[in-house]
């Protein structure tokens, strides 16, 4: 992984040169705030790796990575609003540091940054175009994640488009603008995409079986905050489905309780989960994602040998404990 | 105008044959209700008429032109979120009839589809380019605007810079983008974005004299309402530098007051602005910008029959009644 490792490194360094400041103060710090924290700086990685896998020149794919992780964030301080809360990554959210104003203000900032990003490298129109369509589709995601929460019924099928829409596009077109960016022919491209979408599934699904099946130590926040607030993840919703009716029953008692011992119920909810076997099952879904990404990867029409560390990341994401 | 109304008749066609529906319906349905209403469609008409002045191909223009709408759009979504409107041209505001989640959302997807149909033509990526640049720019002017609201000295010369962001740019990108399209020499495209920006400022100065000395018939909405709310207007701030030392006793204690009468509040602070002459003041510094346009349009390297619509509507706007 020295490659990655490097393009990390020149990331940052692009990052810390790059002028995030401007006026009026109340705009611009919260985006400064934002930006140079600490973070995973996957959307940008899988970006470079991707330029990179085509022989693209790194100094133009600098811009779409700024680009992604720009507009990603964008998105965590616009869902931060809405879902009100307080603190992410054990820090304070910028709606709640300033407040929902600075914040929904930004963050329209930090989208219109991400295409002014986008657009700098000579094939900055494509690529542009590329984020005007994630764009679009992760707020359809997010739609449907707010539609969930007072939805009754949500289908496996429909919490799958969620997390498709929400999550696994921007990895799929962090990947996709990286090829683009590289010179790669359109149908690699969109087997990059492809490999993308699978990596992301596979992503969203992992960060649902952590937050029952995590260790506290590792997960850095604490566990069974899904099962607490009757997120439907992708457990609980096969949980709903596969139960019988005496289990449904007593599911349904525990989403319907309105006050309850935080730690009982989580014991509760994890045991009929550990009862269906839902550990398994989604671990089986995310294999079944994690091959579809490799099988996509495979066909990029490159060496196999330069596909390395994209089949190590997809691994690494797949096995990562936190 | 004859050939303003064919513009006007040709972008309402190419709106009402814009599909903006898609899933999830709470997603589509805030941008279908707030861009089918009927409006000035002001942007569109600048954009258009630039594009026309250098024989560009109109099919072409009405990309900028409906990405343009839409970004202004966008604009009034969530400014009605941080401004807690419950009513816009007397229809409820997105953020009233949905809520602010929605509002915020919808809001967003509008801005990457404005960079979308910006992105259409063949000079798509300088026209995106130029929405960015102003995208960030209207943000700035807001938080200033956010700002003044406790700040409290608020300077003329901050206040021109706040309008300026906030409206005069994108009548200005407007018209440059419509340049751009068409295919105008540069320095005719920044001559343009001069005409729009003087015509920009005039046109907001307008709108704080229409507030106060408007007729409640032709305005569309109550007389006063910025008097009411103590909002910052080049009227007001005018008032505050120019009074003497028991003028501005006067009107502070006019501010001052959590409890008072409506009418007797506007028509008290409209006498000191009666006083103190600040509707010749005002009319006079919009008389300079619009001077300082139409030198500018001047400058503009093409047949003067040719700019006839443009100086009409400059007109138009500083004489209007509502």
């Amino acid at each position: 992984m020295e490659k990655v490792k490097q393009l990390q490194q020149d990331f940052a360094d692009f990052m810390a040169k790059t002028d995030f400041g401007g006026q009026p103060a109340e705009l611009y710090e919260p985006i400064g705030y934002t930006l140079l924290q600490s973070g995973k700086r996957l959307r940008p990685m899988l970006c470079l790796l991707a330029n990179d896998l085509f022989g693209g020149d790194e100094q133009q794919a600098l811009w779409p990575a700024l680009a992604l992780e720009t507009f990603h964030n964008f998105t965590l301080i616009h869902d931060d609003i809405m879902d009100q809360a307080p603190l992410r990554r054990g820090r304070e959210t910028v709606y709640q540091k300033w407040n929902a104003n600075i914040a929904i203000l930004s963050g329209d900032a930090m989208l219109a940054l991400a295409f002014q990003y986008a657009l700098k490298p000579e094939k900055g129109a494509e690529l542009a175009r590329q984020l005007g369509k994630v764009a679009i589709e992760i707020c359809e995601g997010q739609q449907m994640d707010l539609n969930f929460e007072t939805q009754k019924v949500v289908t496996i099928e429909d919490y799958l488009e969620m997390i498709r829409l929400k999550t696994a596009v921007l990895l799929a077109a962090s990947l996709k603008m990286g090829a683009i960016c590289g010179g790669a022919d359109p149908k690699d491209a969109q087997y990059l995409y492809e490999f993308g979408i699978g990596v992301g599934l596979a992503f969203q699904l992992k960060d649902d079986l952590l937050d029952v099946y995590g260790d506290t130590k590792d997960f850095g926040k604490e566990i069974g905050g899904d099962i607490c607030c009757n997120k439907k993840t992708f457990l609980l919703i096969s949980a709903l489905t596969q139960a019988d009716a005496k289990g449904k029953k007593t599911l349904s008692e525990w989403l319907n309780k309105t006050s309850f011992d935080r730690a009982e119920k989580i014991a509760a909810v994890t045991r009929i989960y550990d009862e269906l076997r839902i550990r398994h099952l989604t671990e089986s879904k995310m294999k079944e994602y994690y091959d579809q990404a490799i099988d996509a990867l495979r066909k990029v029409n490159t060496n196999e040998n330069r596909k390395e560390d994209l089949y190590k990341l997809a691994e690494h994401l797949l096995y990562r404990i936190s």
